[in-house]
């Protein structure tokens, strides 16, 4: 079987172009003992695959050039030599911007009875929906009823972010960067209040959507959001970090908020999380949000780009702010 | 009976200078019903009076101008006309740089039978130890045996500090601002290792100091301190910030860590907090703090002007590194 595959050419010190991509065609190989051969339904492109571009370390190891962008995926299984998978079966896997791969059995993670649409275990069913949960209810400590700030509050993980907080009884005011998404967040999401940051006086907006300050802080952008947000947190208010997608394409380091001492006197806490630091609380996330899903208490959108060659543009389309909800890229049939 | 005290005069934009101080004599006048008349014997200064001095909100209001700095001090009552006190009794107050004054009974906290030397109660048992001890134990959440980095290390917060920690079993790493108070961290204190940040390259010493990395960092300093720590946290690893003595006296703000992201693969948990966030742990301190006292296990130094003129000077000194140890005024006979 043939796949094709997009492999990094060059490392760009700022926003990545196309030409920093190379699709290459492999010949995949029949599965052998203990494998399984996939044909991927979607690919998934995160923020967090720009950190992996660069040569330097993090807590994921960098992408060699040439290397084919790894990252999640699912697909179905075509034929299996792996005790408990059959062809057919819906699996997760991390073997990224690939049409079809072959791979050990226990490298895949076999999703069962779909609760929901193959692309959203890329999304609200999987590692953003869980990166919301594990961020709000752990690493922010959010308690019922609290005052919630969301920035990138239209992306996979923000909106899920404002979603969770609504379930629990809060206020919740979130940042996006188009009118569009300030109307899905407010209309549709149930946001007490949302605006485009790209024209707003952050502040101004905290002030407006939490007049009496934020006990909660989600951050995924950084920057001026970070800075406007410690301003304005209530005392022992907590932020949880998530990502600093306005720094990703920085060439030079940016500097920090200004205005961090203010932690000291309001007793802030800060906390940097991954979603795997909370992997304990995978089954609680997936009980809790299938529920939710199914109640329509929780929805969701995607931003569909087509056929693998367009993985690198939907990629650096998170950067440029192409996305609503979930960005994935479609591969195959998922019929 | 007469007072000398002394006023703001100006706000300096940066750092302080005698001129902005007034010293004026009043008249205290007698005790009235339910209060006590109370001469001081050590006055106390600490880093957090300078943000008093600016004109803005914070979590202690501005000193007006005209307005004796109010702060803590430890004095002996002379006539008393409240329940509960008597002459002789030794009080802690809040009523600042004065050498004298009047109060409600209830405005002074009687220190009964002294456990160390009256100035100790405005230093290692009183609000900087108890600084300390919260501060590394509970908003850090200090295991036995980690490794610990604090800068400052030869105030009055950070030797108690690195003392608790060394009782805790830790691994300690020190910054300070002269090689006298290296020596004293290192020969005395116990400290495995510290040094003069003055002339360092701050990360170099703490690869040196702690070769595997930091689980606690407690920050009196703030900027380059806070960076340099950031950069060299384990994974889980915890921040207090509990000052920024380097930005005190800044005109503009100073540009936050370039590298707070790091915070998110690592999870590292930074917290802000004051000693009143801890009020609750009060007697767990003053138990703990005075075992050890008596003990040896942790001692103390003071750096001790003399009368109440000398009291702008040795505030002064805070920002200049004058002291080693706790900085008081002696203003009255302690026999």
């Amino acid at each position: 079987m043939k796949s094709r595959e997009v492999q990094l050419k060059s490392r760009p010190p700022g926003l990545p172009s196309p030409d920093d991509f190379e699709i290459v065609e492999v010949d995949v190989g029949d599965a052998q003992e203990g494998e399984v051969l996939v044909r991927n339904l979607y690919l998934s492109v995160d923020p967090y695959m720009r950190g992996r571009m660069r040569d330097r370390k993090s807590y994921v190891a960098p992408y060699g050039l040439g290397e084919t962008m790894t990252g999640g995926a699912v697909g179905r299984v075509v034929t299996s030599r792996a005790s408990g998978i059959a062809p057919g079966d819906h699996v997760l896997s991390n073997y990224g911007w690939r049409e079809a791969f072959r791979a050990p059995g226990e490298r895949v993670q076999l999703l069962g009875e779909l609760a929901a649409p193959a692309s959203a275990y890329l999304g609200i069913m999987g590692m953003p929906g869980m990166t919301a949960y594990t961020g709000l209810l752990a690493a922010a400590s959010l308690a019922d009823g609290e005052t919630v700030f969301v920035s990138g509050a239209a992306g996979a993980v923000g909106s899920v972010v404002g979603q969770v907080a609504k379930v629990k009884g809060c206020r919740v005011v979130g940042s996006a960067g188009s009118a569009d998404k300030v109307r899905w967040l407010t209309a549709d999401l149930g946001f007490d209040h949302a605006f485009d940051y790209r024209d707003a006086d952050l502040r101004a907006e905290l002030g407006k959507g939490a007049p009496e300050g934020l006990d909660v802080y989600f951050d995924n952008v950084g920057g001026d959001h970070l800075q406007a947000a410690i301003s304005h947190m209530r005392e022992f208010g907590r932020i949880a970090l998530c990502g600093a997608i306005s720094m990703y394409n920085d060439t030079e380091p940016a500097p920090g908020p200004t205005n961090l001492a203010r932690a000291i006197g309001m007793g802030l806490n800060i906390r940097g999380f991954l979603v795997r630091h909370y992997g304990h609380m995978r089954d609680d996330f997936l009980r809790d949000m299938s529920g939710w899903l199914a109640d329509g208490r929780i929805t969701y959108r995607e931003t569909v780009f087509e056929g693998i060659e367009s993985a690198p543009e939907a990629f650096i389309g998170l950067f440029t702010g192409a996305n609503i909800g979930k960005m994935v890229v479609r591969v195959g049939d998922a019929a």
